[in-house]
């Protein structure tokens, strides 16, 4: 049990995760299914969109996003999950083919008055494509379990 | 060709959207292809986690209200797309068997000054569950083309 905990996560600290490989047949599968917008689904449609030609919905990005961090750290950590998401930026279109990368900064902790047993954990996520130029970045707090010694009061 | 444009969003403005049925068998594949988490794949192992039972992943909730606004009101208008989104607050579990609404109000609008046949419409999206209670919220301005009208410049 080498989970990583909320002491673990020390501001500054910036780790890399994937690469994953984001296929046109998923962009479009996922497009039809929760953003079916014509950019993300045709390319005909794509090219005379801002986009300039076919790309990934935001909201895949995001998924993407969440599952490269499930599998680069969250799920071996004592994460209970986030209250929520600041400052999702789409900052260019993410096409069919590219391989992607996610940064992870940590950029504060702090432990929960509430319940010391827990901290919360505000982290910047950014996708990254091939070249390392990131596609999209947003910041969101995790909340952490600390470890068991550390909640327990000296006398 | 009666799409919804620009001019079409007035700040104050409320509509519904929905409602759809959010199933168990959904909540858990879209938990396997992005957000693996045991809280939203396992009912066991979800009672003992901070969301108390099975909950939807809330990436999945946003996926849902972008479908429900593209089905509501995004592929009806002049939408050209977001830059990003604010704010998402993930205020209460989204159970199986839950059917959500998507309101949207209009909290402001601008036209673009550096393209002036655009603007941009300020909107606060809210997913409610049956009884109206909200379960997520956010904020996202999207660029919506202006009527052809109202680019033309008087003389």
């Amino acid at each position: 049990m080498a989970k990583l905990s909320f002491e673990d996560f020390k501001p500054g600290a910036v780790t890399e995760h994937g690469p994953r490989l984001v296929t046109r047949e998923e962009i479009v599968a996922f497009a039809a299914e929760f953003d079916p917008q014509p950019m993300h689904l045709d390319e005909e449609a794509a090219r005379s969109s801002m986009l300039g030609g076919l790309a990934a919905s935001g909201w895949h990005t995001c998924c993407l996003m969440m599952r490269m961090a499930a599998d680069g750290f969250v799920l071996d950590s004592s994460s209970m999950g986030a209250p929520g998401v600041d400052e999702v930026k789409w900052l260019k279109p993410l096409r069919p083919g590219t391989h992607i990368t996610l940064r992870v900064t940590v950029l504060d902790t702090r432990v929960s008055n509430s319940r010391p047993e827990m901290g919360f954990v505000k982290l910047r996520m950014e996708v990254l494509h091939d070249e390392g130029v990131p596609l999209m970045e947003l910041t969101t707090s995790m909340i952490m379990g600390r470890r068991a010694a550390a909640t327990v009061a000296a006398p």
